[in-house]
């Protein structure tokens, strides 16, 4: 185990912190029954974001570790595929429903989200970012020097995901070692894949006296701690991993930010952090940080730039941050949800990725008010759409392109495209049984040109919208049109079930 | 009843769809028993649209016509209500229930819904408005000649609104008549306020062959037609009204514009239209009518600009047609959804009321995705942010704003602001129950610094999710927040139950 020793001394409320540590001794290991998945599935090809790969009649084989063992298409008899696959003969079966109206989806892989701030989600009023953070987000965080109330509100939350179809988490926590702790602790119980981050803050400025670390030093032990726990229930990283969290820039000392930097090496685990979101805050770090040029080229300075650094939001990259970012092999967590909500601006996904910049999608709770990535998709579409009323029709994201972002694309920017987004051999099972509602009509037989008043409405169609989902199918949309409606139109009533490396963690 | 001979002869065609009209005899009259609702109601001051009037102890009594007839505050008695409101001594009693999750909302008014469109809902790729109404809109409108395709989609889709608290919605159906007799018998039958307009649209040029009205005279007498019909349902469109709906300047001659805009004073019915909605069209419309300095000096030439006409979108209006639409009293129909879906701009909200125009809100269902006018009160704080982004912080709109222009600000641009959009005495009893959850939590007593493994999750917490409502209230929030989580976060699931002029209409 690497030391939580690193950079310096552990002060006196640090060590007795150790002592609060959640829980410990649960290891995460999951064995689950072989497992065939029949029936519709649609996933993103990995090397092409503008059309869907939509398979009607396939069988997808899942070993106890949740691994893909294969995918065979053009099933006619399910017979034949477990001969071919002798290990999957006493196998469980799990079928999409006949009719067109369910298919698996690779789940959703939320890149950017603020697990504390989940009570908040809807409340911002008017404010934008450096308000609100005052206002509403550090007082709640503070809060979580609380178990309870940390225990009630992160199993709240990790539901609320979970039941949005989302399998995988880069979540931020507080500064709190215990609820950060047991915030990994929860997402091992409840089965959702997770990068889970100790918030690190020690600015004496921007933070509140009474919600931040007391020195850089302290900052990165705790985190530490952190880490330390993590190992210490989940080894091999297999399910919930550590993540290096520096707030943002202006929430943080130069010198904790290079010390996490340093630790990010160390360690080889991912990193996060805030970008250019929003204009005051830019022109803070210019204030804060004279000795560097710009936003990017602090964090470059502070050796936070490499290929497993994931920047929420990335509004108002100048040119030459988008090359650091670029040629660093930083990753960027799109969060249109929130830069709509905080006014913070719209992001130009279209140039980023032209640029040869990885991009995945985040719902950035509170910021963003949905828990929802399936809203996050769909904002993805909106918000490009408001983009290109300025920079031309090319900025335009697709339904397509939306749901690429956020599996396949979400996959690489948390370094897990080689298991997670897709449906391949080798790869894992994390996905969604997605279903809509089929419109039930009264049959009224041959053509009628009248209608006797107590027949005008149809009994039928008009009572059966009662407790149904909201994404209406009438038979005659094209898969590609019901994966539209999906998109617009649907929540977590369509996500019937989620499972996560195999295992079941959700149905509804 | 006036002519529905205005315009010309009758041509054979035309006669023939008169012997199709949907359906005669039944006649709208509904009469409830005296009720009295009693608890929390919320709604936006008649002349305020800053911010919302909170009753937390209310008592409104509602007659066996819908009417309110009185509206107590600081209610602790519901008897000592009752004593001084005699007529309701043996009143039904709906309560919201205790502890601060419900509360009645009055119905939101949707000033712009194609109901053919419905089935397209969330179809619509990457078009803009012309593209999109020739790939998408007009075959689906025009497979409304079979009255077995309307009753069901009508059906469901007054169903879906209905479910979404859409007490009153201002329709665009298609040019066929028995169709759109249809249409009004359906929202006579589920309750439903209602605008029907039978699409008029004559042009040779934009208009596919095989769906237009062959002549200007053709159109106007087959929209008499159905004002003939609605007439006979509901004499004194008590609840279903016609409105007159040209459906935009290329899709009109400037005969047809003018014969409409001739009966609209003829008969004093409201009118419909678009203006001013995409570049393109606008250029179209420059193109077609060269004759008119710019699209609404081209309605106002035709006498359609008056206080009694809606103008859907109005997203690219210059000074000169800001100026007649004040002028002549127009009303605007503000359809964010539909603006961003189909990238035709962020109309300029704050400027239009400021500049002293009466705006709502419009679904516009199918150019807008969703039915759900609380998505569109979102989509209007939303949306305002982006023009905020350009035009600056002034152009925002509050919850509270958004709220109002899809209560007060609809009734006004529909007409009915004496009688709905508010709880006042004298006004109608058109209202939804709003149903939030209270996140309940495992009691773990005392403040715990550790928890064992299987203790870790909050399985209350955790599990009431599932089935539960889409709006988490923790119990801290004041009634601003709660009404803003449900306005970013609410669905239908909120809405539990819908009245019209005092009948049930809905309940989930």
């Amino acid at each position: 185990m690497f030391s939580w020793r690193i950079g310096g001394s552990i002060s006196r409320s640090v060590y007795r912190r150790t002592l609060t540590m959640a829980t410990t001794g649960r290891k995460y290991r999951v064995v689950n029954n072989p497992t065939v998945y029949v029936g519709t599935f649609i996933h993103s090809p990995r090397d092409d974001a503008r059309r869907l790969d939509i398979c009607e009649a396939g069988a997808i084989g899942v070993n106890p570790d949740g691994v893909i063992e294969f995918v065979e298409r053009n099933v006619d008899a399910l017979d034949a595929v477990l001969d071919k696959h002798p290990a999957f003969k006493n196998a469980d079966v799990v079928r999409t429903q006949p009719g067109g109206t369910q298919f698996f989806f690779p789940g959703f892989i939320d890149t950017h989200i603020h697990a504390p701030q989940y009570p908040n989600a809807g409340v911002f009023g008017s404010t934008t970012l450096l308000d609100w953070l005052n206002k509403y987000t550090f007082p709640t965080e503070a809060s979580f020097s609380s178990l309870a109330v940390a225990r009630a509100n992160y199993s709240r939350c990790v539901a609320r995901t979970l039941a949005n179809g989302t399998t995988t988490a880069a979540y931020y926590a507080t500064i709190h070692v215990p609820a950060t702790n047991l915030l990994a602790d929860i997402c091992s119980a409840a089965g959702q894949r997770a990068f889970v981050g100790r918030m690190c803050m020690d600015h004496r400025g921007l933070n509140p006296d009474y919600y931040r670390d007391e020195t850089a030093d302290e900052s990165v032990a705790n985190t530490c701690l952190c880490i330390d726990h993590i190992k210490s229930i989940d080894p091999a990283y297999e399910l919930v991993s550590p993540i290096i969290t520096p707030r943002f820039a202006p929430s943080c000392t130069e010198e904790l930010l290079t010390k996490l930097g340093n630790l990010a090496r160390e360690t080889n685990l991912p990193v996060q952090t805030h970008i250019d979101e929003n204009h005051g805050e830019i022109q803070l770090v210019r204030e804060l940080f004279p000795d560097h040029g710009s936003y990017a080229e602090l964090y470059h300075a502070c050796g936070l730039l490499m290929p497993k650094m994931i920047l929420g939001h990335a509004i108002h990259l100048t040119d030459r941050e988008m090359e650091l970012i670029r040629d660093s092999g930083s990753k960027i967590a799109h969060c249109p949800v929130s830069n709509s909500a905080l006014t913070s601006g719209g992001a130009k996904v279209r140039w980023l990725l032209d640029c040869g910049i990885t991009v995945g999608l985040g719902t950035d709770v509170s910021g963003g008010f949905s828990v929802s990535m399936l809203e996050t998709v769909r904002s993805t579409a909106l918000v490009s759409r408001h983009v290109a009323m300025t920079d031309g029709e090319a900025a335009k994201l697709s339904v397509e392109e939306s749901l690429y972002l956020g599996t396949r694309g979400g996959a690489k920017v948390v370094g897990l495209e080689d298991k997670i987004g897709g449906f391949e051999v080798g790869m894992e099972w994390d996905a969604q049984l997605i279903g809509l509602e089929m419109v039930q009509k009264e049959d009224v037989g041959e053509e009628k040109v009248e209608f006797a008043a107590e027949e005008v409405l149809d009994a039928v169609a008009f009572d059966s919208c009662r407790g149904a989902g909201p994404v209406d199918v009438f038979g005659w949309e094209s898969w590609e049109d019901r994966v539209a409606k999906w998109v617009y139109n649907g929540d977590d009533r369509n996500t019937l079930a989620v499972w996560v490396k195999g295992q079941k963690v959700w149905s509804r």
